[in-house]
């Protein structure tokens, strides 16, 4: 049950420049949390763009539902800036079948102590192996369907848009 | 969707005595990593004993197992030692039925840097949420039925014991 | 032998706020590093100000000057952003005679997990213990007397502005 | 000004063997520690041995006195177990004179997320710097002269067997 790993940037693999003191892009830390957690997943990982999402553009977005439909993978875990991930969710819904897709990302950078990325990543790679197809957003230690999730900007917290009767999320 | 969390000690939540340079129990650390995992989950975490799974008993797993049987969620992650994890899958597969109960732990306690906890139990909460009922170990990324898994005490990770045709383990 | 420790801000108390992912400045660190080193020194400590050292001016400067000068201690250590620290080393050493005072900083802010905070403060905790009075820079495991220091911004290391010929520091 | 250090083993390089959970060395932490601290100090590291210091004999004491002695810088870091701490510090200073010597450790392995041990090498390396020939212990971010000096084992805390009159130390 082999899973790709799509990386795009987001707080997730934000690094500290210590020369001016700004926030950067540099490699993506996903093989050391893959080692970190010991895992033993056959993973491919694709970096396919390092930015944040706030600068995400429909291309970005299409890029990624490209890549989700033409890799062999159907399980697919990617990692995304928090502020734009509902919505790079809603399009791959549209345009990627018969895959399950979680969407994960970050509070905190990995590099910064008290990172969520970690325990968000073990969830997402769970979650990939056991949920039926289709697109989803793993945070909070939750699942999301893409038609029912957005980001709290106050709170920071992934939430229903509206409430689910099954109580499954 | 309320979980259950039991916690029983094990390489999870051994702290080093800087008094006597031993390995102890004093905390579970299962709070402090949901805050930092940012969960949102509606948990409630329960310890049942603190001690390394080497010296866990015939009585101790059914204490385990009594619990979950006992305790009104249908969803149970349990932190345990790695060593035995395995063994006390099998007893709590006789005993609990019709709940779905997800056993992980970490090769390298929380308090240390290089921990793999954190990425268990993200995956372990999702394993729970996402799987059918019946009794499943946890570890490296993955997960296995209770009757199909073992830990390689060479290499320290853990496997089938015998092929899985379909290949969804 | 009491030591006071003033704080300004700079990159040592830096933190990540993660509703809007910019660095900002809410308590300082100081006493959880002291903690963490075990210090049985003596200290009292003193935040004046939470701002990058860019933004320091000379009315910052006469404000720490004058702490220094009022303060009952004649061993000081202060935490300051590392750009301009030499320069605040320039304003103090005009004002305040008879003391010890040693500027000391980091590279990466404490609450990243590769901060050199840490190892700062032992180093400059221990020079203000055993320099003779004068301004002293505390960086890179080295003192620098305050008249011959400069942060070079290219490499982000602390060095002299001419070469010394004791080839003590 | 070179600075000699000769790592001894101690808590300071303790490892988490995570296939049989004991506590072992492997490598000493010294580059890795000097390279967090972005340390400039022109240093030679010289791993003697890999021991607990409650299995120092008089022969390991002999051993690294030589090494004091024989080596040429005038400054030398000694990384050592706390527990005998301060009596290989005596037998030092009657074997090496002329040099000024520091013995720090750790109370907590330095790969376990609260070690002291980044703390007490900055303060040990700054103390070689500045304090006139003899032989030192550096914890707890003090000093203390070689005749001076024990472990407090109900505590873990460094402190004067005799009250200092010029409270200096």
């Amino acid at each position: 049950m082999a899973i790709r790993i799509f990386t795009t940037g987001g707080t997730f693999d934000k690094e500290y420049n210590e020369l001016n003191g700004e926030l950067y892009f540099k490699d993506t830390h996903m093989h050391e949390l893959l080692t970190l957690g010991r895992s033993r997943l056959p993973v491919s990982i694709t970096p396919l763009m390092m930015i944040d999402s706030l600068e995400m553009t429909a291309e970005h977005r299409n890029l990624i539902a490209e890549e989700c439909k033409q890799c062999k993978e159907d399980k697919i875990v990617i990692t995304h800036g928090t502020d734009t991930m509902a919505e790079t969710a809603r399009v791959l819904a549209k345009k990627v079948t018969g895959k399950t897709v979680v969407l994960t990302g970050a509070m905190i950078p990995i590099k910064f102590g008290s990172s969520d990325g970690l325990f968000n990543l073990g969830s997402a790679l769970a979650f990939v192996q056991s949920l039926p197809p289709g697109v989803y957003v793993a945070m909070n230690g939750r699942y999301f369907n893409w038609d029912n999730v957005r980001k709290n900007r106050q709170t920071g917290i992934f939430e229903e848009l509206k409430p689910v009767n099954a109580g499954t999320e």
